[in-house]
């Protein structure tokens, strides 16, 4: 899944193994320093390792904005504009995210406990070295508009459901359901599932409204899980017939050079496709998906891609 | 999602926009004001853009009425009768709903919280501008028979575990599980995996049952989720149809004159689809998808719809 | 869903529509009488109706067996055995079930609350007059393989993760986490996501293992879901397609006469087609589905079925 | 599902209904045992069941090693190192786990406890006379990078959720959510929509995170169940694909015979395809479900297989 999977050159993997361990054993040193018992004993520990991390992810986004105008995209060439833009990127704002606070530690006076969740950020560092991510906001944009209908019946339900709820239930538990954001804590509790019981409705009509809410809220939920579920292998297909696409212009000439062969290997990692699809999708690309009829020899139809 | 956003007239948009917001705010401020804290110190602003709120949904309701016989629907073009038929459609009632409770306030002592109850009603207001509950209420529609076997299904077997329930946790627990109405309200937390914890089985037999109940409940509730997931992409699916259908006949004679294209901006509004869904399918009824005869190899029909 | 919908004859619909409100009624009744509040002020109100449904039932039950032999079902047709067959089928037991308990209890002393839950059981007798109950048994025999292995998977996962919890969370609560079976239990209210909170794991090993369960459960919960959801799809278009058969049968001389159209409907019923579908279902066979050639005139395909 | 259902030979059918008999019985009584009363009652009968349990476990395991050479697989034909090669398969791993705990428990002092959880692996036997283990297994493995890129996800927002939430809520309840893991553990269980009530935002910013925790991780935990779902159809569709290629290789002269039945039956073994799923294929095999080329009308490819 992760560690820069796709490139060939051993020491490029070697760093990316190394810097993705640098951020794991970070965030798990950062969770634990929570811990009030480990921070006594070992606090010396978890500090080296932040101020070794920190100054490692600085030399990281140095290297990073310094190498940026070597990426190859026209947007990113020129000498100065192309490393202000780079600064600008997503993943590159994560990077200054991840250093900016210990520096900022330094001169401000800053709340510990806001410091270590801002230390946590780190964590999204990672998603550099997975597809994973990308794949899943590939999916909610593709789908926007179904979840964001769904999201919108969900918001105008909780609104109804918890104002009734409030209604019925505050006269008897004026201390649980004492206003309607509470009662709006009820409903999503009870609409996705959850259950915690710290709320929970005694009269009557309460319990058949919370009924009603559970049952519709097990539908209302399951709603773009189901359409997320269904966004999710849609992605994945037509990532792979975008691939398979690419190696269709490859192999027009009946065999793949050497230059294709890079070329394709660059799409695959853009992709996000494994080795073991890609090489399937090229084989399926090579011997032609065609089928022809055993006895007069035309093509009839390409077969289903794998 | 919301705010009118087929209109090309900047000025319907501008209106439509404010009126979103204007019950955006509103739902707000009602469920702020049910916070004591907040209604003591704010309570005249809540106060006054309430007053506000209905003066301009009032004046809203009048000219809704007045204009309905400009809808271009025959059911609502007689001077008189349209405009009575007009104020029985669901949306007009909503309008309604949202006012009538203050006018009622004025000369009848009425609760206080009803009355917020009432007030938090405007919520449904915003549906006129979200295609996303009309496609909710055609999946119920079009799913109806499933979601009603299911749901009977559901209601046998909560009356069956709730009454055996009962019989074995009675003994035990005659507090907690004190009847069977009670027994039933465990059923459903149980079978919707809400949960809450407030009625838990302590026998053996009891919780042998409340195994089964749980793992056959996930099963049971999943069912219409799986179907209304199913029945979602359905909907969707058959609006692009229906639009791809506009957009045949428009595009018969090779170009899509400008009457043509307000009618299908018309139909797409009506459909509730994105303007990229429209571009996309739009292409694809201009350049055709189109499959030739295997016998005389003439074109026959279209390739499957985007 | 109810109410025999499927019958032309209207004494017919008269009948079973007092039947199902007769059950219903029974089961609202029984459900209420064991609140106590209730039971007193109402008791006699709740026998009269018990008295009465009892009589009704009764002669029901008798008139069912004698007119067993009237059934188009060879097995039946013996004027003493098929009736006894008859009384050996579910539906008949049910209907027993229903109206013995009552006479056991003028001459044995019986347990007020078991007789109460046998009486619920009436409930089963609605299942006659809706295909729901029938189309999810059918689902479940279809995918009994499928939902078997995963049960199996779900018993050992759940032994072994019981086991583990018992071992690790046992010494710090000897009380809550006292045996395997409470483990179990614990084990079972996780994978189902129920979570009620009357056990929680208070270790760092214990909540380690309960948050890998909970994660795991949800899919191996969900898997079945999915798999029946599909099953469900299937069923329904599996009896589209066997009334689509029996339509095609009915067209093939070009018409539908009456007898035919009279058959068509009991296999309809049988199959608990909505008439809706089954007329769109008829107009797709008698229009053909056949696709052909608008040039060369020659069938090309048939369509998908509706 | 259980007891070799495959094998013709009634002696073997014999033996491994008795041998799952066994190990059902033996785990049934291992959980008992650990319930006080249970064991000061009837302790001796568990006992001595244990030692017979390990008895046959050991004679089964030591003829398994034994006869290991006699399987149809090149890697275990060698008469010394085929045997060992065998004890390193996972079942006979597994076997081996069996028993090993009892032997050491003679010679050292063993927590009992942990003896019990020992003795309860046996309950991974059964997985030898099922395939629904590996069914799910090669599920499992198939949808391994979409159910990782899933992981990875759910992770990274995991680390993010109960990072902040520990800043919102520490606090408020410095008892309850007392460092970041403990926030993690409220993070699973908000996610996995389990919702045991035992950690509850009382913050309202705790409660609006908590919220959208609550319908992010619906989303979040309901993709792989999907994903899982279609694998989990996908694998059986496979399966059915290669056994009906063997069928297409038995039937090519024209007739099946009893070699290649008996060559079947091993397929549908190894494949844990059911007897009546297995004659459908054989059915549709034979008959053959034939496609003809429309330019020169001979026969080119079959229908969709069953």
């Amino acid at each position: 899944m992760l560690g820069g999977e796709g490139h060939s050159d051993p020491w490029v993997k070697l760093v990316d193994y190394a810097l993705v361990s640098l951020i794991t054993i970070n965030c798990v040193f950062s969770i634990l320093e929570s811990v009030e018992d480990l921070a006594i004993v070992h606090g010396h520990i978890f500090h080296a390792f932040d101020h070794f991390s920190v100054a490692v992810f600085s030399v990281e986004y140095v290297l990073r904005v310094w190498t940026a105008v070597e990426i190859n995209q026209p947007r990113f060439r020129h000498s100065f504009w192309g490393r202000v833009r780079f600064v600008f990127t997503p993943m590159a704002i994560v990077d200054l995210v991840a250093i900016v606070p210990f520096y900022l530690g330094i001169f401000f006076e800053v709340d510990l406990r806001a410091m270590r969740v801002l230390r946590l950020l780190r964590v999204f560092k990672l998603t550099r070295y997975s597809q994973a991510m990308s794949i899943m906001i590939d999916v909610l944009r593709q789908e926007a508009r179904s979840i964001g209908a769904m999201l919108f019946v969900f918001l105008v339900m909780l609104v109804f459901v918890s104002s009734v709820m409030y209604m019925l239930e505050h006269p008897r538990q004026p201390e649980v359901f004492s206003d309607i954001p509470s009662a709006m804590w009820w409903a999503v509790v009870t609409m996705t599932t959850l259950g915690y019981g710290d709320m929970v409705p005694a009269t009557v009509a309460g319990r058949v409204l919370g009924a009603c809410t559970a049952v519709f809220g097990v539908g209302m939920i399951a709603l773009p899980a189901g359409v997320l579920a269904s966004g999710f292998s849609e992605q994945l297909r037509r990532r792979r017939e975008e691939y398979l696409e690419s190696v269709d212009k490859a192999v027009q000439d009946g065999r793949v050079k050497p230059r294709e062969k890079r070329r394709l290997e660059a799409t695959r990692l853009a992709l996000g496709l494994s080795s073991e699809e890609a090489a399937r999708i090229l084989e399926y690309g090579v011997k032609g998906g065609q089928m022809h009829c055993p006895h007069c020899g035309e093509l009839i139809h390409r077969n289903p891609a794998p």
